[in-house]
């Protein structure tokens, strides 16, 4: 198959063309560049089954050749507002990513009766007020508040991406992606593991904004990439979730960065300093997945973390 | 002031055409009439003070010379799945004005250096879950529901919106429009007003979907008109409900309608037959614009009623 990625030469976007490759498909990357990275594809640059074009697909791409299939993954993804790569940085290219170029991403499916996969998000859920989160939740958004930029965006591809489904027919797939991690992520990513491993590896204490009550459910990128894989050969076109229903307290999670990379600076707890619209808890339901896909996580934190670490000591 | 009204040959459009008129404004329309009719503003045609441009806002627009203001109205806004211009039977059309028409139409404030109005809806609250709604209420919409062609699209026109604001420091309005009723509704609409009163001037039973215990409020146009021109004069950003708070079951409005046209043939309640998606209830809290605007509803149900009828029976 010829597959497009956009958004490729990303954390989760690299990780994806190197199985699509492994797995003999032709990959082609479309990716501005704003937060990805030529560094996260340079090992595959040469080969003769993937291409990279600098496009932003906000604005409309024509594929010259077949196109088999559209993975749409481009977008900013961290939260953090004091990341230069965190959306609400990026807030009017993270707004028009989520919704002109999934509708220009949908176009170029349909222009080659191709089907499409759509990179959605946790986010969707917003603050949640059900706990775990099933895809049958609607979730819980502050349409005009500071992470609407990304929350609304992906809710609205999400919307147009079933529209193509229901009224043209094209084949279409919606993952909705839990915190991810693993190498390749940014150093300067903004997000919670980036952020320890950076400041544990310098030996230096782990900020925790907030009282690190606070849990996340973290799915290393490899397990996850095979969901996204997964589920491209299904049949299924409503929602899946896919991310590692082991939840952790922020705290928690510290502790185990600070045990694995012998850090002894310990924690730093900046109470008032929680980001607005942080949400409490974050945990997916993956029973979908488990019984559309047979797809459930198979990596440990611990074992992820280190394989994370190795990478973020490298590049240090 | 020189004022761009997209969706101004639509039914609210075409009434605020007539006020910004009335107010000594210049009035420019851009509408592709795939649900406005150029019949609601022939009385304007000619006018040196009004221009229309048959255009699809979706699309790049150039206006030349001088903007003032953006009112950015356009969108199908029936949820009828058996009107041809409910956005059921425009999916693709109501998704594309939302999100890649509210950017057009913020792209033309932001090079003209104008302030924009944003024509949201109560459709953002969904099938809300507080009563009456409030603007502080973040909804409770199906992101991937049959629905969500709408009120996706518009939860993203405000999610841009305030995202101008913020950071081009763009002059933005968002008003959240709840049900409004009056002259130049198409015949054909689909919404409850208009279908009652095609069917007792017809001298036919009123169809109710539904126990005809779901309530709503209807706002009369003028009414509706002022409370989106004082927004327009005021310094407020953040969204702002405008709507009848007087709230009414389908069954009385039906009632009433019957007396006021004198049908003796009753109404028909079709219990089984409920729109997926329509909500049960809906209600505005106007304590917003009441206390911001000055602002609130001076005609009442029966008054606006009378009006649409005559306008109704004339076209009918």
């Amino acid at each position: 198959m010829r597959i497009l990625v956009t958004g490729g030469a990303g954390f989760i976007g690299s990780h994806l063309c190197g199985r699509l490759l492994h797995e003999k498909h032709d990959v082609i990357v479309v990716d501005n560049l704003i937060t990805g990275s030529l560094d996260n594809i340079a090992h595959l640059a040469g080969r003769e089954d993937f291409h990279f074009i600098k496009h932003d697909v906000s604005n409309f791409i024509y594929i010259p050749g077949k196109v088999d299939i559209v993975m749409h993954l481009a977008s900013p993804a961290s939260p953090n507002p004091n990341s230069p790569f965190g959306y609400p940085q990026l807030p009017i290219q993270t707004l028009k990513v989520g919704a002109l170029g999934t509708h220009n991403a949908l176009g170029v499916a349909r222009a080659h009766n191709a089907s499409l996969l759509l990179a959605s998000t946790s986010e969707v859920y917003g603050d949640p007020k059900e706990h775990p989160q099933q895809e049958s939740y609607w979730g819980h958004v502050d349409p005009v508040g500071l992470r609407s930029v990304y929350d609304e965006a992906k809710r609205f591809a999400e919307a147009i991406t079933m529209a193509y489904h229901r009224y043209h027919g094209l084949q279409t797939h919606i993952a909705r992606i839990f915190n991810t991690y693993g190498p390749r992520m940014r150093l300067d990513d903004g997000r919670v593991i980036p952020n320890f491993l950076c400041q544990s590896l310098r030996g230096e204490p782990l900020t925790i904004y907030g009282d690190g009550n606070q849990t996340r459910s973290f799915c290393y990128v490899d397990d996850l990439v095979d969901g996204l894989y997964k589920l491209l050969l299904s049949e299924e076109r409503e929602p899946v979730n896919l991310g590692n229903p082991n939840e952790i307290s922020i705290q928690q999670l510290a502790l185990t960065v600070n045990h694995l990379t012998q850090n002894p600076a310990g924690i730093q707890l900046l109470h008032d300093q929680r980001a607005p619209g942080d949400p409490q808890q974050r945990q997916p339901d993956i029973t979908r997945a488990k019984d559309i896909l047979g797809w459930e996580p198979q990596i440990d934190l611990e074992q992820g973390l280190m394989k994370t670490i190795e990478d973020f000591r490298r590049r240090l």
